[in-house]
């Protein structure tokens, strides 16, 4: 049987696991790969840890895949507050990591304390990008959008106006956490700008 | 640089992404907590490996972690060709197994061939339910739609008209995965029933 204190901290997860339910409401900017709709946070978390399974053998050597998943299942929770913030937007860039951390504090928050270090440490080591498995999982997350570019005609970088440089620039944090990735986020790129997807700007 | 054999076994698994994208636009029964609307099998999947990390400690000991979440992660691809099947209706459960086994053998098939057989393999675990990891995985896989059915005021149990006691069935393999949970289920079960949510029928 479940003891008191037990149950008492299945009840604490539980209401967590309820809270986070709404990053499945949350939008992003870029659509599905087929351009039906726009793809929320849930379900792009899901993209990425996916990504990570198929494409482990591009992470560096030694790289723990383990973190790597936690840290894509957790890395969008404190967008339930402070929402998606478009990497193209320098204005809503601009006060995304305090926005975040109040975020953050809250929702990781409503976890169990040890619980709540765990994953808050978790979400930290993926901001600050300075681990081998940070930079792994962060690449991914870059290198997702630009996949559903590719497969739509241009996406979102098309409807912003978005120009060659800016993506190579962002292409740049996918070289940093697989070079192989990055090559091939560099082949995406120029094969969209040659169909007419991307511009120089 | 990238060598031209990883780079035709990247666009390979390239091919496979934007394959499997195609599970964000499989719908199951149940709605996300807040009733709002029909839950996808990628936000499932990915709310699954969140239940996975969170409720961690409710697995038996020695459980392997990362192996429960690879198998949450694609435990539903064969959905993208089968379908999703309601646990309920007897006639859909009935050809599921050939279905799905079909749909397995094209959808891992795209993958390169080692990760066809390890991927597979994954899946078969998870569908046979012999080991601690699969069982684990299988009880999550069943707890959330309780846990959504529970936030929704009888959600599908409503809607399909199912009994107590049919539910009270499919929560022996939560327990079969996880006793602690087993009993957790238990609860929400009674409380339901207590709030007239579910029916003895």
């Amino acid at each position: 049987m479940t003891t008191a204190p037990l149950l008492d901290r299945l009840h604490t997860q539980m209401a967590f696991v309820q809270e986070i339910d709404k990053l499945k409401r949350v939008l992003r900017r870029n659509t599905l790969m087929d351009g039906s709709r726009r793809e929320n946070d849930a379900e792009h978390s899901w993209q990425l840890c996916m990504l990570a399974l198929v494409l482990a053998e591009h992470a560096p050597p030694g790289v723990d895949l383990e973190r790597v998943i936690a840290m894509l299942l957790i890395h969008d929770l404190v967008e339930i507050d402070a929402g998606d913030t478009f990497i193209y937007d320098p204005e809503a860039v601009l006060h995304q990591p305090e926005r975040e951390r109040a975020a953050a504090d809250r929702i990781f928050g409503l976890l169990p304390d040890d619980q709540t270090a765990k994953f808050r440490a978790l979400w930290d080591e993926f901001e600050a990008r300075a681990t081998p498995e940070a930079k792994f999982a962060k690449a991914l997350d870059r290198l997702a959008p630009l996949l559903a570019n590719h497969h739509t005609e241009g996406g979102t970088w098309a409807l912003y106006k978005i120009t060659a440089d800016q993506v190579r620039r962002n292409a740049k944090i996918i070289e940093a956490g697989s070079p192989s990735l990055g090559a091939y986020a560099t082949e995406l790129i120029e094969l969209s700008i040659k169909r007419g997807h991307l511009s120089e700007g």
